[in-house]
């Protein structure tokens, strides 16, 4: 047996107890899982002194191993931020339970009656990078949902994760929930393991830069929840007011210019592009922006650099944006379905028509009217927690709350019913009659 | 250029028009859409001799080339079976709009509304085998739900699919709906060349045996609407009404052993097994089903065969039913999650408590209480059409509906909102207040 074999029989162990403990929490009632997530809080609260000494041991190491600004400022977990984590698992405790939903009620015939409801998806693989709260945050959301979960975090996260791992089964051994169904991996040879494990895991939520989403979306059968690119798109159109565009295109680029749903791209109708242009381009560059423009562009902002082909499929996630201008809304709307990821894309305008032709036209997650981009986040939608947002064309679509980490089944109740009856020389009917819920 | 890469560029030339006379479909009207349904009706019932012409010499061909009888059976297409395909598309037309439906209608704040609307995936790939019909209930299927549509006949059925898809084209060219919303595909090349398009194709429904159904799950990267295995159970309790478990496992296997939802291993629990083994053995043996037995199960019925470890992962599509003793509800539980298919599952008991448990913990798309597994179908269900069935884990789950054909879409209309009022030191709140659908 090869290393890489004992380290894949003893990951199936590990998902078959998750897998077992989570069809226990499955059945728990909705009281028992909030039992269990403030127990979660509360152990939490309890290991605080081990959590922040932990972490500074790898906030220590990862120094030493000369870990990046941004990467290092996530890493870090002082008293506040864990504090704001423990209240956010307190937050989840007080959603709507979002498992045993009745979605269909229906009498098939006398006696024969259809249920679709909503239920677990079985065990959830998260993998994340440094920031150790994530752990704590996907953990609650997880037992909310009656999943179990297989977290597997960043090396330079190991000892605050395993700390927090510990608290976390500490407090659910007080609970129904079984502490199986919370486990953590720590090694690389791991994650690769985990996305084989198709018969044990039933998602996997990487959480990551592109290019890792993209390596597990493109070495997994189980389903990924996520998305790779944000190439978010502003359109401009002629009939925009300009201050409503300039205002809405500062915030879109500037007020978190790495988040997915920043703007990368910008069109410009032509016929706004002489009064528009210059004007944003101050607004813009005044905040240190770098404009990138097309060939008719440029003749409008000399100064600026010329955008190559790259640029329109190019997720910059810095102060860059690149600017095109079109003759007319269709235009606009091929351009942005062909190098579009399907995140999210607003028009700007004052006409009515060409905002519901751009919404139905594009192809997007989100299509917005007048609003920035920025607003595509499951907490702002009102879901209470957002688990990812997702570019796939299929549901669940766009910034993605609990439902995303439940599914449904159909239950029938009969009284000896068979189908048998159904067909033939003399069927019985259906009544196919919507029950209350 | 190679032969296969001018194939894959006419394919994508081919797949691209029709994602452009989708995106047009997607925005009209229902009236529009069902007008263009009545129109395909009107132009079958027009091009009738052309089709069964047409039909015939494929059944000339196919005789001649030695088809199977049951392939044959389906390849066949008389005057009654189009004449029910027929009424089979108007039906389509009097079905509820599966696009435009508002899921979600929300204040975010004063002046910023968010809603959650369903419209067509885009393009549909259904690649079909022998059944002419399928071609015209497909069609009618997308047409309603704004898709666009590729669809890929087996190689015995051309002459037909090209009448028929010639007879469609026809009808939508009267039709505000471009007739390349519609294509035809007659290689095997083309379907491997299909598999590859993630770009321009959303979903894929292979209709063909397990086998070919699994190798389209395993080589595409587009979303597959199907099932490989329909494993289905059969539990028998043992405070199960006996005559009730004989008259639903005789439906079960023997009504249409074909059928994905037909049993195929019956488990029986030990304190029941010397009484209803033998009534049940008798009842199926009457109809020519093959038992074959674990070794417990062979004590009460020596004369029947063996299983083995194969028998119990085994769709046999035939009149052959494994059976197996259980000592108890968790064993019948463990099993089923172990070796069945997520497909549909049935316990039958007169006892409340061990149906609950046995629905709340078997982990299939369908479970059921007291009836036959065979009522797992759309039509059964009351959806009016049934795409595929799914035994994925994430919806949609179990038979589909037009819904399966469909995504949605968060529209969001502001006038002017910036998410940078909403953060920082003194921000806005959000309203989050749901509005009237």
């Amino acid at each position: 047996m090869t290393a890489s074999q004992v380290t894949l029989s003893s990951l199936i162990t590990i998902a078959q107890q998750t897998r077992l403990a989570a069809l226990r929490l499955a059945v728990l009632a909705t009281e028992e899982r909030n039992a269990a997530i403030e127990a979660i809080a509360q152990a939490l609260e309890s290991a605080q002194d081990d959590i922040l000494r932990a972490n500074i041991a790898d906030c220590e190491a990862a120094i030493a191993d000369g870990i990046a600004k941004p990467l290092y400022k996530r890493l870090q977990l002082d008293e506040h931020k864990l504090r704001d984590a423990i209240n956010g698992v307190r937050d989840v405790g007080k959603l709507v339970d979002p498992i045993g939903a009745v979605q269909v009620h229906r009498e098939i015939d006398t006696g024969l009656i259809l249920k679709r409801i909503t239920c677990p998806l079985g065990v959830l693989g998260i993998i994340f990078e440094a920031r150790p709260e994530a752990a704590i945050q996907i953990v609650s959301l997880a037992i909310k949902s009656g999943n179990g979960i297989i977290l597997k975090c960043g090396k330079e996260a190991v000892g605050s994760c395993e700390a927090i791992v510990k608290a976390i089964k500490k407090g659910l051994s007080q609970t129904a929930v079984n502490s199986d169904a919370v486990e953590l991996l720590t090694t690389r040879e791991q994650t690769l393991e985990l996305l084989k494990l198709d018969k044990y895991v039933d998602l996997i939520i990487p959480r990551g830069s592109n290019s890792f989403v993209r390596f597990v979306q493109e070495n997994t059968r189980i389903p990924v929840l996520g998305h790779a690119d944000g190439v978010c798109h502003l359109y401009v159109d002629f009939a925009a007011d300009i201050n409503k565009a300039i205002r809405i295109a500062v915030d879109a680029k500037t007020h978190y210019p790495a988040a997915c749903n920043a703007i990368e791209t910008m069109l410009v109708h032509a016929d706004i592009a002489a009064t528009f242009l210059p004007q944003v381009a101050k607004a813009l560059q005044g905040l240190n922006v770098e404009l990138r423009g097309c060939d008719r562009t440029c003749q409008f902002l000399p100064e600026i650099t010329k955008a190559t082909s790259i640029d329109w499929e190019t997720e910059y996630s810095d102060l860059i944006l690149a600017v095109k201008i079109v003759d007319n809304l269709e235009e606009a709307i091929i351009h942005i379905n062909s190098h579009g990821s399907k995140h999210t894309d607003a028009i700007i305008t004052e006409n009515t028509d060409n905002a519901t032709t751009f919404m139905s036209l594009v192809n997007a997650a989100g299509v917005y009217h007048n609003c920035s981009t920025r607003f595509a986040d499951g907490f702002r939608y009102g879901f209470g927690a957002e688990v990812g947002i997702s570019t796939q064309q299929m549901p669940p679509r766009g910034p993605v709350g609990l439902e995303g980490l439940v599914t449904y089944k159909y239950q029938m109740t009969g009284n000896g019913h068979i189908v048998a009856d159904y067909t033939g020389e003399e069927p019985k009917l259906f009544t196919h009659r919507d029950l209350d819920y």
